[in-house]
């Protein structure tokens, strides 16, 4: 059993770290304890200089020349580029474009078209729904010409078999923040002659990723969260080189043109990543994402690693050491190498904790029908914030909180 | 013939002008004279303060909670709704959402599937290139369920047979600014048993659309022309409420699920228009796209069209006094209700002579091989500034600038 710890422990971490700094990137609000830094990323101190540059500067005095003297339809390119170091790839195999749904639609259809003869895609039944939602309406679309198999993962093995085109997984699984073996289920995909597609929404900047290393076939991913592109940022593509000169993807926009300003009437799809891209790029999207980006590239994703599995680490030690025997019951594997950077607990009262939680600027995340996530963003989280959750979490539950009427109605817990 | 124009003229009619004062609700570059509102508007004063306020107070301080607080969950339909008055639509027919080519993809296959059995979608020759790759591509993924029959406008009514499924039209030519007839069309659609897909990019914000008075099925828009939603702003879908029911498009992501935080295993459409969402709102574009919309909605769509037909009837009006002679060839209706808001010519030296006027600080946009687009955005452009444009080009050619070697240098003409 480790030592007892104490609120001085949390402290010393935060004084032997050698991230804290990087805090100092991000605005914070003041007295906020911020868990959810896997939905919705904070925001970067030079994210909002960034773009009045953008809109002032560029946009209102460039006006549309900006699309060739700012570099605009270069930044899809240009982001991907930045992203691929956090992802192990080149700079040519990553484009920023769409959401992550629209690309799973494409690579979808691209990994079809490079597996003719075969139907299936498989999936896990703990996938985010949105991915395996995509698969329904393009096999709703073909009819008949795609099936969704979708497994426990303990039958993934079996499921994967000569018919199977795609294997489409999450690194990271949203609820649990359990990592998946990307080298070997890259593997096994391959053995079985399929394409292995990963969204790595949840691990990218905060788990180091190797997509070449591993193998793997096509990825998307996710702006917004770890990278803190902010609300809504758009989504980034992967597909490895040795593939693309036979990609095809079915959005045929004049972004992903080979020459979009001749204007010509027939489609030709630009050279290598770049067809991806699909109508006219979100600039000011871009440029917050581009922004978000650079902050992490500066101290680079093996230090975020090492700072995230240490702020798990000791979230769960404090749970064990201050909320044992209060009804929780943590979701995450316990072994730090086998997490993403959140921790999960499923608890009878998971809703109202999570709203008496709120109510204390304490942010967590609830995931019907029991789940509290608690996300550890190593760019900017510190360990006494862990410390200061968990006792608070601890006090909540002692107290039955969620019982008390007066304190229903003063914190609007419903 | 109407009689000679002086520049007092021009100054006249800025003075008699009742949308002068919109001009201040925009910046605009010292000394620029912007023609290009049709492909990038400019700028409004409000849009800056707006990001910033969404950055840093809704992002910043807000973080996750703000999808709820701040109602950002909401921003795709109430853009929406605020567009919905400038095309003749109820607020609950409209969305915003992605690229108009991912639009135009969704809304195809939508088409397809109220009318079962017939496979081809009209268009024109001349329609935007992007729309039509968009039916290409669909035609590939669905081998032989989809056809492009693609033909010139006087072989329109011919091609819309019994085996039409979609005639997709531009309300306005992106070259030509050629105003479509929306209501003769939609007509001439329906009797045939076909869906009328409109696309208004080049119309919306300007000309007032109809899409109810004309029975339209569906549309789509752009926000970052004369919506002044600024670069890559995302584009609305327009679905009629009688169709509402029966509408299902393939790209099934969770922000167009009936209950997208349940995370329930299969894809449950969300009632009405918001099931043309797919992924997380772009919520920095959205804000953006509002802030642009709102300017405009304090004057309405019908004032600014008649500012935009006084605009380039002067145009055409001074090109026939200044520049007859000089080789230009006027591409756009001479009637001004037969016009969207810009004009534009063809000329051999079209390319020199774009160069030559954007070395002097006037935008203009040139469209290969031979053409010279004028956009004239009422909601910014003085009557004197199109006086200006047109006499610096007729002394651009009248001099035959782009033959003098030393122009051609100074002023970097490639």
């Amino acid at each position: 059993m480790a030592r007892y710890l104490t609120r001085h422990d949390a402290v010393a971490m935060d004084r032997a770290d050698d991230l804290a700094g990087l805090r100092g990137e991000f605005f914070l609000p003041e007295g906020v304890i911020y868990l959810d830094g896997n939905s919705l990323g904070a925001l970067p101190k030079a994210t909002a200089p960034r773009l009045i540059d953008v809109i002032e500067q560029e946009w209102g005095h460039g006006l549309i020349r900006s699309w060739n003297v700012h570099g605009w339809v270069d930044l899809p390119l240009q982001a991907g580029a930045a992203i691929a170091q956090f992802v192990g790839a080149d700079s040519d195999e990553v484009v920023v474009t769409d959401s992550i749904s629209v690309n799973i639609f494409k690579l979808l259809v691209a990994a079809l078209r490079l597996r003719p003869g075969r139907t299936v895609v498989v999936s896990e039944l703990d996938n985010f729904p949105s991915d395996l939602y995509m698969v329904q309406g393009l096999a709703d679309l073909l009819q008949g010409r795609v099936q969704l198999r979708v497994v426990r993962r303990d039958q993934l093995a079996q499921a994967i078999d000569e018919n199977v085109a795609v294997v489409m997984l999450s690194h990271v699984d949203f609820r649990t923040g359990e990592l998946h073996d990307m080298a070997t289920w890259t593997a096994v995909t391959h053995q079985a002659g399929s394409i292995a597609l990963w969204d790595v929404a949840h691990s990218v900047g905060v788990v180091p990723i190797e997509l070449h290393a591993c193998d793997v076939d096509f990825a998307v991913g996710c702006g917004y969260k770890f990278l803190n592109g902010g609300p809504g940022a758009p989504s980034f593509v992967y597909a490895a080189r040795r593939l693309h000169e036979d990609l095809q993807q079915p959005l045929w926009g004049w972004f992903g043109h080979a020459a979009p300003f001749q204007f010509g009437l027939g489609y030709n799809p630009a050279p290598g990543i770049a067809r991806f891209q699909v109508g006219t790029p979100p600039v000011l999207s871009l440029a917050a994402l581009a922004s978000g980006v650079e902050v992490l590239a500066r101290v680079g994703v093996e230090r975020l690693r090492a700072k995230s599995m240490a702020l798990t680490d000791l979230f769960i030690r404090l749970m064990e050491q201050e909320c044992a025997g209060l009804g929780f019951e943590l979701a995450s594997p316990l072994a730090p190498e086998r997490r993403g950077s959140h921790v999960a607990y499923r608890h009878a009262q998971a809703h109202p904790i999570a709203q008496a939680l709120i109510a204390r600027d304490i942010i967590p995340d609830f995931r019907a029908p029991d789940l509290l996530r608690f996300g550890l963003a190593p760019a900017y989280l510190r360990f006494i914030e862990v410390w200061d959750a968990v006792t608070c979490l601890r006090e909540i539950v002692d107290d039955r909180l969620w019982d008390n009427d007066e304190y229903r109605r003063r914190h609007k817990v419903t």
